[in-house]
């Protein structure tokens, strides 16, 4: 095992110990303790006092999405390794006979499932372009919108801070290039602000998203080149490979155009987002002020309302 | 279209209008307004209020569980039509390009998917047998914890109260049967004391679940005649069919049997829980108080903290 991998099961296993983290027999699905979600709360409290006073539209969508919008998303393209469809039962009695004895047997009983019309949601932000897009266009404000969901990434783990089912809470701003730039500049200071004053070491670095395959080399090397996703990475098992604890995307007029959004003038609407991991943020306030939040420092604890 | 139908495809329209429900564009998943949330994060206060004071332990699940979970819990024998797999991609580069040609030309591009190590929830409580069931016998005390998850139901319907995404909050005894028993009555107790303090009228019923084909038909009525599951229910969009907002179950031994949970004395332990079904309980306030919650009685407004 390397020591990267050695040191995340370790951390992985301290959680466990101390019941911050509920095992389910499955890499990077996890119950989570009253403290732990308390601390989660507070996050997003944080968060909320730093947003609420640019009075976004509060929209809360459930762990899915609809499979004909993660369809028209892209998301396909570029990651469909990470995406989740959701599939279920359609047969007869004769065909759950059948089903119940592949269980039983510890055969493959899934293979009967079939496609539903649900998908799981791959970014929080996901549900909010089809929402808008319904409405005609933008006003010359554009739009803005505070989301919070629990999220799938099929990417099984032993690194704690890499789950398969997490939470993001992101703004998403919807508007001219303009817009969406002077959003992205403003969160990229509260960002840094917020997550300094929790007491974390920090960096911020340009994006280098797992894009799949061939064509995803391409995708990785145009996010790279032309600064669209930035990330505030902190160290929580490793100082050389640090998490990804808040990103700050520019997605220019992808979902725009994609979604037909367009701005007061006319034209394709570009977007911005920032998404706070408050799953991975609660696991490096954990890494470096310890297990027992009643004893973090005074400071770190009157920010967060502990 | 039936009385019923029309009934219920008015109410969502008219929450989809007023913004307080989402359009995801699949029927049973919807979007939720900050104003929904609101009402949804004070049910869940109040129910708090009541249920805090027994110290419960909280453990907050993911939408998912482990697929091996679902497949021991028994649920696939019972309700295989309701539950969900979650399906991903494992192909190469080869296979994404066909996958993005299905896409293209609307064919069925999830044929390949394959299934992963995830499940839904079915319910919030599936998470806490396995859970309990690592730390050995119970105390003479039995456990007692409190879950809110958001749950999967594959059945597809215009009736706002009955989305395929939805949040449960329950409490979750385990035991012997005595204290499994009694833990119900003091819920019965409690839910109505609840309930009607909204301001909703109600009834108590013994419950009728839709469990599947010939073995189903055995199921539901051994679940009538030993009167384990009762259901508190709110005429939503129908009087003569109204809509089961609470629940209080009591599984003999089942979930203990299943999970090798052991009471104290050595036998297989006894559960029993309440769910509180909290989209519901917000859809029934709606329909009754009116869609703006500044206007409802002040008395609800008090209960409810809003």
């Amino acid at each position: 095992m390397s020591d990267l991998a050695a040191a995340q099961r370790a951390f992985r296993d301290e959680l466990l110990e101390h019941r911050l983290l509920i095992s389910m027999g499955v890499d990077g699905l996890y119950g989570r303790s009253g403290t732990f979600e308390h601390i989660v709360e507070c996050i997003n409290a944080a968060f909320s006092a730093v947003g609420d006073p640019d009075r976004p539209e509060v929209m809360r969508f459930p762990p899915g999405i609809g499979k004909w919008q993660l369809e028209k998303s892209g998301y396909l393209k570029s990651s469909p390794q990470l995406a989740g469809t959701v599939h279920s039962f359609f047969g007869g009695d004769r065909e759950h006979r059948a089903m119940v004895e592949q269980i039983e047997s510890k055969g493959d009983w899934t293979a009967g499932q079939k496609t539903t019309e649900v998908a799981l949601a791959p970014a929080a932000c996901y549900g909010v372009y089809p929402a808008i897009a319904t409405r005609g266009p933008l006003s010359a404000d554009g739009a803005l919108v505070d989301v919070y969901t629990y999220v799938f990434r099929h990417e099984p783990s032993i690194d704690p801070a890499r789950m398969q089912m997490f939470r993001q809470r992101e703004h998403v701003r919807l508007g001219t290039a303009a817009q969406a730039l002077a959003f992205r500049k403003l969160w990229m200071e509260r960002g840094q602000a917020v997550i300094g004053a929790l007491g974390l070491p920090f960096t911020v670095d340009v994006a280098n998203d797992p894009f799949f395959g061939r064509t995803g080399k391409l995708l990785a090397s145009s996010q790279r080149e032309e600064s669209l996703k930035f990330e505030l990475l902190v160290p929580i098992t490793s100082t050389e490979q640090p998490t990804a604890c808040v990103s700050f995307n520019y997605h220019r007029d992808l979902f725009g155009a994609g979604w037909d959004i367009k701005s007061a003038d006319g034209a394709a609407a570009h977007t911005a987002c920032v998404g706070f991991g408050v799953e991975r943020i609660t696991l490096a306030l954990l890494k470096h002020h310890g297990l027992a939040p009643a004893k973090w420092p005074a400071k770190v604890r009157d920010v967060l309302g502990l």
